[in-house]
């Protein structure tokens, strides 16, 4: 997927400089040498990463600081952590905070897999197209990208890739990863999941859920986030922080430990251990210790859907794929494609057909939406 | 080194439970489902990443939050931090952040080595001995871990390990890591690293600097960050943050790039390129824009000579290493080391001779290092 | 692509057994405490790595043994085989001796990319598909697998993966990989060679070429060797010699080291270099200082040539590929196939359309084509 | 250990041209292009891969060669090749060829490491200084090396790696690897290798042996092959053989597969899968299923017991290590050792002692020894 080449943001507004010295925002006024280098009343539709930290996730920040924790997970925040996730994901989740998606995609990839094992996933799986050969360069996994139909596998495309296992001279295949949701902006149903686990299990795979969006998933399909891992058989999840509203931070939460080994030296030897690590456990506290994590998916979801409602009525403009999820895709005209990127920064997924990704966030507003759908409406119009 | 099992704390006081919801401190009043779990008052001598993150840290997080801004690096606060680096380590420097040691040192190091490289350090390197192996793992880097004097290696030492650098048979010395401060609390003059450059450089190997306490040791030489890295040679840099008072963040700093390849495709290959950078971005802001890296490495090593001082007035207990930073290595008779693990946490470095590591941190206080050495005190003249 | 799980052969003869202590062929009588265990007269059409080494290549061994030579390449057969190379493949010929195939792709492909690097190739590749995930598991590489017509990749296909290049996201694009002749039995002309080793280079990509089969393409398309490698502007080549009648070996040739980087260090780090390289090296001196390169493989070409014609005779079967080198893929009645495989050992390419896939070696026999040929027809016939 | 530039030989003769086209050699006589480059009657004290092969290896080739057989190890002789290896270890060996001995390190290593271990080995050992850095780039494999005496670990030095094993921070301590014999010509002793062994196990740690001379450590402790591997607990071991007479391969040899996991996988992966596999495996049959490898070892230990003897007479000659194997390890004065190097090659082991190392193989004559030591008296005498 091409990516935006410069910042985006909003038709109107500009950056109001801060003054060195205080940062006045939420509330807070505290000292530091840094300035304010951005408007912070500017959103884009980009992608749910160029959203900040949700404000409570920064107070978590703030109760978690000052004075002396044991560093590396020994801390007081990060021991109860199997217990917050328990009330989401049943009574077996255990939690191993890092750092960003791919950090928890390789780490989880590698507890599954034997040294000789391949994965099998879609095509677009961020694992296969936007981690940069990190599966490969640190994990030394095979990656077994399989075409799509809107961006969820099947038990028959699986099948395929499945029937190669025993033969040593392919690479093993040893997990499934699936994303969800996935990054054309579908989630599997339950259904759909139970029969792709079971699929792989009979197979003697393990399953990878790649949960960067998890919480947009569960809040579209209304149902608890064990509901679609724990409970349909997922056994590693990586479980998404950062674009729901965390500063940054992604677990590996281990769901079904028979499948599943040494992902305490392997975080540490793919370099996603913490040192202060209280900093990335408060955060997921601050999340799922309450519904945080839902009430922040539902607005970006429900911000998406108003999205795909207003541009469906601009001419020539087609939704083209099902809004599931945070993610709106259209296909615009080309004259108003062209002259929307003038203004507005977002991904064409597609240069051929003009199609383009529209992301919503938690923090994006109805103005946004309603602004940026207009501004659509008016160059569909002008064509 | 063998780590401390559990918690640790000064001897007095007691976790204060904080209510959930609100987060106060630091003047800051905001609504979280977090809850507090530790005493923010209680501090240790274990090690410095055992401390929390600096207010004006937190500060800057508040100003840099809210609004959009582009991923991975492309946001404003990114964009001038080069700007704010230059002003430390010269016109040439380009700073690459990343979240922690291990990921500075391993894209670093793969920066300045080919495939069939390896890279000579101390045995005691953090690199060789407290990252599980993830140079090897992650960049197929072999490590000639060398003995050392104070963690030191000097033109001779390392003399031994370049004389091999043509040979097929063994991996290619390419590279030669050295840490500034070093694990033993020592640092190089500045003159000794000059030397040191020009001999690696003379036979063909770039120079790494682990700078993850480069603070502590510009403040103790006394000079400027430049003086002991861009203007003795050091051709690229892993500038520590975290244990000079950040929440988490290293930089990869290139000083030289004639000998430095590749470090935006390292880093992202080796899932360290933050989403939300600016987050990263501007806590090293925080710290270099004005002067607060050099208050708290100043403050962290004035505690240690605090505590140097006073510990060498017990009988008994003898300052084992030069207190060049923020460490004091003691020996301690046998009886007084075991009473005192009882009630302290802290690094036991040579079980046999009783030598223990005490580590101050940007927020240790005097009361904290006057406690610890009164407590010393007593159970020596108990002995 | 299925493989056959049993032994195979032609239809009559029986293994002969050979009395312990003396091995009695090509005209040798010589004591060993090995037995003969097989009918060194019974061929099959199943691979031309089931066939044997060249008598002359035997002969060659004995040439070189006794004595001692140095080790690791500094061997007098070594010494001069660049000379040999050069007659063959150009003035700036560099040859370095591996063990195996997938060795000769892994220590080139690793010479011409970065830690960073991504290799372009198609599904079906060798690389890609048939060695077990190497690439990936030694040299960390990220595979572009395209899709291809007839096993050739063209300009407008490589043109979608080197659009990518510049992209930190994903891994960077750095080689173009090709087989001559491909896994299908089709070889690029000389024309096409030229116009992807063009556009690459115009990418910045180098180019590979796995020559498993070199000779046999040359010998199709009535060039030198040069003719399609060097002198169309590729940089690296693995040369083939074992299905091509060595015991086993193959060559990494360099051919333009401006794009090819430390193939001795990445030889012995990658566990391709052989102690007594004498006995690689002089094989391959068999094979190039005379013409036994090309008998072999016109031969082989010729023997596929005359399949291929008998086999279409054959009522309801079909060649369904160029027949450009030795392979002869055929679609063949659902119950023709089946009962031949009660007899015979080949490999079913495509279990839909009954395509099979036939080779023939340096030591195929007309008789050897002349019987199976007949034996489809008779099955055919039954049909 | 510096490596000798440039090919060796004794005192006299010259290298007898023979002509293209026929080989004689061993009374074959056979056609070829390929032409003779060296004196069959030249032999040095170099290195035991400086030898060719044992005549009766050659002879096997012919014997397995002809006709087809199954690629990959599906050959007739590979089927009963662990059938040849159980006479010698036991009812449970379970046998990989391979083309080298880094490959059948690599392999075993992998085998019984998990992706987080680490391998704990002598400084000296021909994993950690001769194999160009391949452990750590195909393995990922931290190897742990410690000081030995005459080459050999004991119990209280590998006790200390051994202690670190459960810690996250370090690489888990997960296999130890022992060479049999040693680097400097030593052989455990079956005691000192089953104390070792139950301390690993103990510890949980799997043991490897580097046997690339195991067969001269066994005729040197006068036991059968088991005694010194199965019997004492061995887990998996790289059965040596090139240096004892083979044209190259070595066998990766499982001997209780509850430690050892994915060989044939690992095989593969590591590009040490041969396709014409009867070729290696012949060759084993050649030295195992009669007594050719005790004659070759004990012929190579023979003539370094007789070595030792002779240049002790020397004055100022002294055999500085216990001659155990094949291997003599002596201190040369000053002026001796540079007229002889003159003249001789050999691998000079320590440059400030003038300790140089000499090697025996099993073509190495009476005659050879005799007219070196000689040589060394005489410069002995004129100093």
């Amino acid at each position: 997927m091409p990516r935006p080449p410069s910042p985006g943001g909003t038709a109107s507004g500009t950056a109001s400089g801060t003054a060195s010295g205080t940062a006045s925002g939420d509330g807070v006024t505290l000292r530091t040498d840094a300035i304010r280098r951005h408007d912070p009343n500017l959103r884009a539709l980009t992608s749910d990463n160029f959203s900040g930290a949700h404000p409570e996730v920064l107070a978590a920040l703030h109760l978690a600081n000052g004075g002396h924790q044991p560093a590396y997970g020994a801390d007081s925040y990060t021991a109860d952590l199997d217990g917050v996730f328990r009330r989401h994901f049943g009574p077996h989740a255990q939690v191993f905070p890092v750092f960003n998606g791919p950090g928890a995609n390789v780490v989880a990839l590698q507890a599954v897999t034997d040294r000789w094992g391949a994965v099998v996933c879609t095509q677009e799986a961020h694992l296969n197209e936007d981690e940069g050969g990190a599966p490969e360069h640190i994990g030394g996994l095979k990656l077994l990208g399989l075409p799509s139909r809107d961006g969820k596998l099947t038990r028959e495309s699986v099948g395929e890739a499945v029937r190669a296992a025993g033969d040593m001279h392919s690479a093993a295949p040893q997990a499934l990863s699936l994303a969800q949701s996935t990054e054309l902006g579908t989630c599997y149903t339950v259904e759909e999941l139970r029969d792709l686990t079971a699929h792989a299990h009979a197979h003697g795979l393990a399953v990878h859920l790649d949960g960067a969006r998890l919480a947009n998933a569960a809040v579209s399909l209304g149902v608890p986030l064990a509901a679609c891992t724990a409970d349909v058989g997922i056994d590693v999840l990586s479980f998404g922080g950062t674009k729901n509203g965390l500063l940054f931070g992604e677990c590996v939460v281990v769901l079904d430990d028979s499948r599943v080994r040494g992902v305490p030296h392997l975080r540490k030897r793919s370099t996603h251990l913490a040192s202060k690590m209280r900093f990335l456990s408060v955060q997921f506290e601050a999340l799922l210790a309450g519904d945080l994590w839902r009430r922040n998916a539902a607005h970006a979801n429900a911000m998406a859907g108003r999205l795909s409602v207003l541009l469906s009525r601009s001419a020539g403009v087609a939704v083209s794929r099902p809004v599931e999820a945070n993610a709106v895709f259209v296909t615009l005209p080309r004259e108003v494609l062209t002259r929307l990127l003038d203004r507005y920064t977002f991904y064409v997924h597609d240069e051929e057909t003009g199609e383009v990704r529209l992301m919503c966030s938690f923090d994006t507003t109805e103005e946004d939406v309603d602004a940026f759908a207009a501004a659509v409406a008016r160059e569909a119009a002008r064509s």
